[in-house]
């Protein structure tokens, strides 16, 4: 055995548990030289540190020391760290580095984390930092701010490798090892025609396995996907999911090669935007531990008071029954849960039907057959729990025709949440509206309406009070 | 303007509407011809398509045309597609398939993705499957089934490039174009010792960069992010992200270089994984439109049955105050109010901890920071909506008392909620369970409870009936 012989990971992680956190008693460690104000050892305890770790410990100590933490790690903070910090705390780190830092670290990044770090910033910080940089990344960030915000164009990074039709692959090499300026993280060559339009893409492992001397337009792929600049993020993570793409070319709206995104920019997304569905879903808004209270009050509430007005809708049912009620408040105590079951298979169908439509999987050609499915999905469950409840009731309470009652409204109801669960989700994308955002608050109030509604109302009709 | 001024996309996508999804008229047409039997009619509408639009053609048919369609698509009906197509999907079609065509298709195709589509056969399949292949690649798939699911030694490829550590950059370039054997697919080559563990990674773009003299150690990166093959795939998805890789060396137990995992298998994983826990949190299962009836049933009706459990707790709660819903039906119209918004908040901060969790953005570090965050937010929310209802409620029905009651009700369950949101997900993960599959009924059943006991118990105490 030699003294490799850990082979597992060569990062030195000692600092880091099983599931690749940082320590507690780390972070710990770190909070109290903060407090010590003992610069010198924070940097020695982040000095093994990779620079995504950094990021995490900045978003995993209080707020209230982070501007301590950010001044002690000196050159530690840079460009790649700060790409890597949680949005919400990198707004508020930039909020008291001054606009020349700013500017300073901006300045060693790629196009696309710059213009990240400084799109949330006010107006007038934005434009101090733009007065700081130099001209030519002053320019390069200000074209991508032009771009609407989640756009390609914001997304892009403007260091790329880009070469004539008619160079050989030994041109290609030769170029590549000559100019000192170029990127040096790639992993496609575009190859361009005399408008700058880009005519194919080409791996590096092809140019690798390539004689010399062979036309770099030989190897190249021809088909290749494009993306427009006024793409939205979502639409480009969609793409480059369903194509297996590792860099994709960024063209302006004359064809002109303007940018390239790269899988890694795009695996944020995906995380963010299949991610986002829960939380919208919820009611959360953005929903994310570091969000501001003030910004999290103000998403949450919202649809706590749009929750307020479909519970309003719910009691105004039940009090067109209250005389039923005050004859049988047994009524009372079973009510809840049709409306419960009903509201639980609801969401149910509604969280497929979400995914479904996010992932492109749920289209014109196949809802039909979805409703379908879901309809024989919900007379499935529907009796399931109506032949439980039902048998439960009536024994329970020694009455079978409130069993039966409470059986029919489950049915009735959970086919109802069934119905909406994808049919409101379909109408909103069918509208242009996120389903993720608006679903809950109708498919809730339709399942604890039709809930209260068919049991109180099959309850007096059947003559039970 | 020239011939090429249609610059934004190079793929023949006549088919594909705005949002990159295939026509519902194509879909339409191609299942016509599938219904006339008119295979060359539907080869000749597939020619121009990309896979990834043959796979989804496929998931978008009929399951009954399915096989008349795979049959139609000829030798279309490749690796590639196959390995594009949603899981349940596949798996339909390799019933369908016989065990010599599957050989066929996984002889060609990348050790994971014929590891993905042969899975989840029947052992007896499965079997009948691996005999059929050739000894090299059934050594490689039975290897990589020998690795636990959803593992990394599920996930990687055995094709991938190695080289001696002794080698030049000449050497390396010379042996890639002089070797037809190798694989033509590759971000990254490893750099390993004479016992085949890796000790570095280098990337093509630094090759390229490189004199040909410079030796190959001195250009490769030794920190290098090392994946044991038992490693989660979860897990996986996570170091990619967190160390924004574009290809791993996966090793085995004694740390010799076993695999390859890229960032394109990841993306895949990552956009399961996230979007999993939207379905987990509403008890939808894994919850795809493709899954079998019998599947969605079996997945659902479960947590209706657990919620049904949870709904009768508050049920007996209720019954408890039976007397007092009798004397004063109106208790019977609120309650469900107050129950909802707990519901509600509850669902709100729960999605907001369990992707906090999924995202190893809440640890142990920050978790009390966490709780008290939203024990302020829940007394913001609750404040706020317990002065509407309160406000409202003594107005409508002209009874101050009772406006106080619900208030009151309504900040204590929101309080709890938000408690219990983050405390049930939080107790889950500390416990080993995946926090997005049991949290939600946990948080319903004690927002639904406290609801009703909160209200009725202070309606009673507040000597309201």
């Amino acid at each position: 055995m030699t003294d490799t012989d850990s082979p597992v990971d060569a990062r030195p992680d000692t600092n880091l548990d099983e599931d690749d956190r940082l320590k507690p008693a780390f972070v710990r460690a770190v909070i109290d030289a903060v407090e010590r104000e003992d610069s010198e050892a924070v940097r020695l305890l982040v000095a093994a540190l990779h620079t995504a770790d950094i990021a995490d410990l900045i978003e995993q100590v209080p707020g209230e020391i982070r501007h301590d933490l950010a001044g002690a790690l000196g050159d530690r903070l840079d460009g790649d760290v700060i790409a890597e910090l949680n949005d919400w705390v990198r707004d508020e780190l930039m909020e008291v580095l001054g606009p020349v830092q700013v500017a300073d670290i901006a300045g060693t990044m790629d196009t696309d984390d710059a213009v990240a770090m400084i799109e949330e910033l006010d107006d007038s910080d934005q434009q101090a930092v733009l007065d700081a940089l130099d001209p030519d990344d002053r320019a390069a960030i200000e074209t991508a701010l032009s771009y609407p915000e989640e756009s390609a164009g914001r997304l892009m990074q403007r260091e790329l490798i880009a070469v004539p039709q008619h160079w050989t692959v030994g041109d290609v090499i030769d170029w590549l090892r000559r100019d000192e300026e170029l990127t040096t993280d790639f992993w496609e060559i575009f190859v361009v025609d005399h408008r700058h339009h880009p005519i194919g893409t080409c791996q590096l492992s092809w140019i690798l396995r390539t004689p010399r001397d062979i036309a770099i337009e030989d190897v190249m792929q021809r088909e290749q996907t494009l993306i427009p600049v006024d793409m939205d993020q979502e639409e480009v993570a969609l793409r480059f999911q369903k194509y297996g793409l590792i860099s994709a070319a960024v063209v302006d709206s004359s064809g002109r090669l303007a940018g390239m995104i790269t899988v890694d920019d795009v695996l944020h997304i995906v995380q963010e935007e299949a991610g986002e569905d829960a939380l919208l879903l919820s009611g959360a808004g953005d929903g994310d531990i570091n969000e501001p209270l003030r910004e999290s009050y103000k998403a949450r509430v919202r649809w706590l008071i749009a929750n307020l007005g479909t519970a309003l809708v719910a009691s105004f049912i039940i009090s067109r029954f209250e005389d039923a009620i005050a004859t049988m408040a047994t009524l009372a105590v079973l009510m809840p849960i049709v409306a419960s079951l009903g509201g639980n298979a609801g969401t149910q169908t509604m969280a497929v039907a979400v995914r479904a439509l996010a992932t492109n999987q749920l289209t014109r050609s196949n809802s039909l057959r979805t409703i379908r499915r879901e309809i024989a999905l919900a007379l499935l469950n529907g009796g399931t729990v109506a032949v439980l409840i039902g048998i439960g009731t009536g024994v329970v309470f020694g009455n079978p025709r409130l069993g039966g009652v409470i059986a029919t409204a489950m049915i009735v109801n959970i086919l109802i949440a069934g119905l909406a669960g994808v049919l409101v989700p379909l109408t909103l994308e069918r509208l242009d509206q996120d389903p993720a955002v608006a679903s809950s608050v109708f498919v809730t109030m339709i399942t604890d309406s039709i809930g209260f509604l068919a049991f109180l109302g099959l309850a007096v009709a059947s003559g039970l009070v």
